[in-house]
């Protein structure tokens, strides 16, 4: 088989929009990325470096800056989406999609209103067949990969085809993609898992250790494929890149904005001040609300994320909360019954 | 119910096992602390502390510390082990366990020579009923769990009640015991994933990321899940605290041995280099071997162990040999066959 090069417009000049713009142009398509303000983009047009959000990675001039988005979208084959998940909607009502282009969403997170996934979002407010509406997510530090640091992800989606157009346009020799078709377990994964590594970020603010972290990886885990199954995921999701190497490389990483954002509060900073201090947007304190109405609408109980909800939003005391998650009544491993408390 | 309190015999004085002993004599148990030197144990004694393996931390008088493994096993009605994985079977076959006692192994490793689980080597050995063979395990560093940082792991028997008896024995506000009756996936995980975290070390030691650690971690975790289904263990084991858990404290951990062993080899050093540095045991040395030669008997597939055996014992450089792992034809993520590869 001979190699495919396309038209492929990446939107949202963050690190991650320009991490790919750039890996796209290294595997020899045409890229035209969007960045949504004029500034910007003229700042990495004539330095062909992005300073604010990826500084010291070169963008080859295979890689087309413009903030006019319809000369961006125009004759695209595939349409990258990474802007934050919040700003989807409104892009896709107000700029139709090139008719018949992939498009391939590397946002994390849910809808706060709507609950709804973001490949869903996408299928709603641009009207594209939801075959040809793909998630690109995974274990993937933009600022690892635009320094070629082998990295594997996966891209969900319900066509095969599609999926393996996706995996073949993006990977090479340090970008390793994955097929798989469960879309909901992939995309609810990569969501919530940000309240976990926000709970993760706590824990590490607190001064607790390793052990501590590992039991509530392991046990965030559980708890997101309690709800991911009650939503249709597949089990083996959740062992997969999406499940278990998201959330490792997300709880245990310097790079992850929601684990820092949780450190800040397990220091002892208000969510105001914490907020404050982050340049970059920190997903996870939207999820957290998302996945908690998702709890209850699916009657899954979520102990993690709702003790993280409560240090958020409620003021609870961050070194009580892991206390009280440490003292539940002892019993099996996986989900069912409590046995009996031989302590009480 | 009423608190139980029983004599128990602990034996091993390295890091993990002073650490179980403090923390049962915390919990109110007569502990017997067995250490095989003489010198070693009166040096425990008199000081009250472990300074070559567990320095800093205080032995409470309610330990008895003694280098005579009759008088420690003496009417005890729990033996915990905590011995090197290799020495259990000539202990067992030397020292009568007394009648009737629970046994709780807490070694991660396999016999090399038979390729037994250790519970099965102390029931071989010590001709104990199986279902009185438990196995403590899960992510638990001794110097995390010796300055009470909150701990979870996973009691491993058939026994249901002998479980519970483990879990209130061991369990207070700083280490949870969760039950799990998954034998062969509780001892299968924790012993392989010595080789995935020496493969983490070396993916450290070559200056790669956090994303080649994630996908390292959750390929090692798909790997070792193939070969515990095929030696009869359930699933969800692999996601829980074993699993999961114990591999990601174990492969990211600054405490974990066999990582700090790959990370020496990775940055150049042969393996009996490495090996010399080292104050204490890398137990996953030995599982590599033994892991390769359980992945042959049972007929699957490990690419990961493979690798770390081929860069260990044949002097494959790693570097390259992590390039081939990154390089193999593209796929769907979980197991099944290759999808076509549309980049050659």
């Amino acid at each position: 088989m001979t190699e495919t090069f396309m038209r492929i417009s990446v939107l949202g000049a963050g690190s991650w929009g320009t991490t790919l713009a750039v890996l796209l142009a290294d595997n020899g398509h045409t890229v035209r990325l969007w960045a949504r303000r004029e500034s910007h983009a003229d700042e990495i047009s004539q330095t062909r470096e992005n300073p604010r959000y990826l500084p010291g990675v070169n963008i080859p001039a295979a890689v087309a800056v413009t903030a006019d988005i319809d000369y961006a979208l125009e004759g695209a084959g595939m349409v990258v989406m990474s802007v934050p998940s919040h700003t989807i909607r409104e892009l896709c009502d107000a700029h139709p999609l090139p008719e018949g282009a992939i498009v391939v969403n590397t946002a994390k997170g849910l809808e706060e209103e709507t609950l709804e996934r973001l490949s869903e979002v996408i299928v709603e407010s641009a009207g594209v067949d939801p075959g040809r509406v793909l998630s690109l997510l995974g274990p993937s530090h933009a600022e690892e990969v635009s320094r070629r640091i082998p990295t594997s992800v996966v891209v969900a989606g319900s066509d095969p085809d599609a999926c393996r157009t996706v995996q073949s346009a993006f990977s090479n020799g340090y970008f390793r993609v994955y097929t798989n078709d469960d879309v909901v377990g992939v995309e609810v994964v990569t969501a919530l898992k940000n309240s976990i590594a926000i709970a993760a970020g706590i824990i590490d603010g607190l001064g607790f250790g390793d052990n501590t972290k590992a039991a509530l990886v392991t046990r965030g885990l559980a708890e997101i494929s309690r709800l991911g199954s009650a939503m249709g995921a597949r089990t083996e999701t959740f062992a997969g890149l999406a499940g278990v190497g998201d959330l490792v490389v997300t709880c245990l990483s310097r790079h992850s904005r929601n684990r820092r954002l949780g450190e800040l509060i397990g220091s002892g900073k208000s969510l105001d001040a914490a907020l404050a201090e982050m340049v970059m947007v920190a997903e996870g304190v939207r999820t957290t609300r998302a996945a908690v109405a998702l709890g209850r609408r699916h009657s899954v109980e979520l102990p993690i994320i709702e003790t993280v909800h409560a240090v958020l939003f409620d003021g609870r005391d961050p070194r009580e909360a892991v206390g009280a998650l440490m003292t539940r009544p002892l019993r099996g491993e996986t989900t069912g019954p409590a046995e009996p408390d031989r302590r009480s």
